[in-house]
């Protein structure tokens, strides 16, 4: 039974190679590397197609094989015994924020190859295969779809206006898909016996209580827009300033209260504007408009709508007082996700079996997870990051908290074979 | 005499040609036409030399000839009887806002024009030369200094930094003066027995008042700034509220204030945020950095010292209030400017000559003749413009205000001849 220990044989704790795993974390990140220390490896870029290059690299020599699907999400497998029957899936993201950090995704993906590695150490076939997934444009900066190859593959987006998607200098998803060769024969939404996705906390709560594991019971719910508003441009010399429209006043005025609205919606709630532009780009001139992105979260639906609500109104307001036009589009919605209950209950006594102490959170940021969540069994698991930090170049996690959220990850990989077997 | 008719022999008020002034603004406002019935004739652009093109077409058939200087102005010269002695010189410029309107800086250059074509019409040799100057980059939008050619020719800006200037592709200046074959050998700051220069007012006082002509005695001192708030970014979900260093809650807090010291210094005081960019472009990033442009004008220096002070102090402290880093540059400045007065009075009595109801104004936008009065006896004539509303598409004067302006420079323009003689 050598090649087929039964789960009894399994160390009850079975541990990752924590050295490895850091090793490979340190060599991915010198792809894309910034100055600051961090990774830009943004989707579809070459640095992304390198740093995929690099894993595929490792994950052949570990004896997987690797197929894609038609919006390059990229599904590499360790055979099982039966091959027939649906994978134990683990997975995340390699591309990055523009001034992304060395963890966010790389750590699920390089994680989920550090569990192969490990069963391959110890010679282990498990009842079904295992999978690793790398999705296709999880940070949606350059590609402004957020966890887009895990949404198309959910079925939650449509492929051809994916494809049709186009960053700043008009280049689309389909044509880089194309030139990088990422477009496979995999389907979408094929079955998975369970989805697990380790991942950086991304803010500050575990650390803040010492717990070196996080047991992710779901996922914030957000909504993107894009807000902008128009006044009549003017000299910026002559013209009196009670008679402009002057659409930096409307988003002076919007921008205080839309931090009000986030304030009234209690801590969980949060606002972010960005991505902020103007035009003409003139220094003289009373702009024609001005417009921003704003991101809101919230892990109730309910809330999420008032707040939503609430900013459309704000939005009017500010306008309506500085006499300017304003429109409000809605870029992106995920309302929020409860994980699986009996996937969780397996990631928290893997991490009791391992001795690290816990606790059960909130994802705020949108994940792969949320999507695969639609199809599968899903749950996720999260170790701190230093002060909470991510999307930033300095983004910091300890090696020792690393080789533990790895070791849960193998430890629940191993009860689910164990349920399947 | 007839190739010299003494100044008592010229008609009291002579008038020019409305309907050949107002077809060739129509003209030139054919190249660089934008949808909204506006002009994008950017400094140093393929329209821009277009538009010069035209000029020197008309003023060529006109019996003038030309020259330009090391940065791009050009002089086009009607001969007069002694052409060793310092010509009365008349101008503005050709080049546009990226949205600009048909009469900012043409009109000026066309009205000039319009003078030389009265005088051919009545066959009058003026006892020095006439001179028709147009500026290089008298705009500032793609090359960020305004009023770029006249301060060159002035001495106020060095010729070697200025050629460095790029737009935000990258190009120069001195790259594009290159490429256009504007770079010729006039001499900068070369003797004009009097500067006087035509535009429309660009604000909404002799519209307000029905009063066709300003009588111009001075302008508003401005200055330009780059200010920038420095946060931390973090990631938009998971990061709470109150642990962020966000720049936009610091640009909420500062442009109130800016608005509040534009406020405080009553009337005359302008302050303009535009050119609003944020870094990086991520919906679901708090910005690392935010940073936009500031316009303030105030004609009273003092006034303009004292907005200064207390827009650097809102700054550090929005800054300070929200955790985050700030910078303000000095991009711009030019001191308010009082012109000839014996000029002034000129136009007054031009004006009055015309029976054109007329008032003393203070110019609010900076003109090339801030540095000309730098080196010569200047003025200006403004006539009112639609709604007060300029460096828009929309910006529109009426034809009989246009001939009418152009009557009073030409007047005054005799009147400067009268004394020469």
């Amino acid at each position: 039974m050598i090649d087929h220990p039964s789960p009894d044989n399994l160390p009850s704790a079975a541990r990752v190679n924590g050295d490895r795993l850091w090793s490979r974390l340190m060599d991915m990140a010198e792809i894309g590397a910034t100055q600051a220390g961090g990774s830009n490896r943004q989707a579809l870029s070459d640095d992304d197609q390198a740093g995929r290059e690099l894993f595929l690299e490792w994950a052949t020599s570990a004896g997987c094989h690797a197929t894609t699907d038609k919006v390059g999400n990229l599904f590499v497998t360790r055979p099982g015994r039966s091959n027939d029957d649906p994978p134990v899936v683990l997975g995340s993201h390699l591309d990055t924020q523009p001034t992304g950090g060395r963890f966010d995704g790389v750590y699920g993906v390089l994680g989920a190859l550090e569990v192969v590695e490990s069963l391959n150490d110890r010679n282990i076939e498990t009842p079904v295969p295992l999978q690793i997934a790398v999705w296709t444009n999880e940070e949606g900066s350059r590609f402004p779809v957020s966890m887009m190859g895990s949404a198309v593959w959910a079925g939650s987006l449509d492929l051809a206006e994916v494809l049709c998607l186009r960053d700043t200098e008009g280049i689309s998803v389909g044509t880089e898909l194309d030139r990088l060769g990422w477009v496979g024969e995999a389907p979408f939404g094929h079955p998975m016996a369970a989805y697990i996705e380790l991942h950086i906390e991304q803010g500050p709560i575990l650390e803040a209580s010492s717990d070196p594991i996080g047991v992710v019971t779901g996922v914030q719910g957000l909504r993107w827009y894009t807000i902008s508003f128009a006044g009549s441009p003017a000299h910026a010399g002559p013209t009196p300033m009670d008679v402009r429209q002057d659409p930096a006043r409307a988003l002076a005025s919007a921008l205080q209260s839309i931090y009000g609205v986030a304030a009234d919606h209690g801590p969980w709630a949060r606002a972010t504007p960005a991505q902020f532009r103007s035009f003409p780009v003139s220094p003289n001139t009373v702009p024609a408009e001005i417009s921003f992105s704003l991101d809101l979260r919230h892990p109730d639906s309910q809330t999420l709508d008032s707040m939503d609500r609430a900013v459309t109104a704000v939005v009017s307001e500010a306008a309506r007082t500085h006499q300017c036009g304003s429109a409000i589009t809605v870029d992106n919605y995920s309302a929020p996700v409860d994980f699986d209950a009996g996937l969780v209950s397996m990631i928290e006594a893997a991490a009791n079996g391992c001795g690290f102490p816990n606790q059960r959170i909130v994802s705020g940021a949108g994940h792969d997870a949320c999507y695969v969540a639609t199809k599968a069994p899903t749950a996720m698991i999260f170790v701190p990051c230093e002060n909470g930090l991510s999307h930033n170049e300095a983004e910091s996690i300890s090696a020792l908290d690393a080789q533990r959220g790895a070791d849960v990850l193998l430890g629940t990989a191993l009860k689910v074979f164990d349920e399947l077997a």
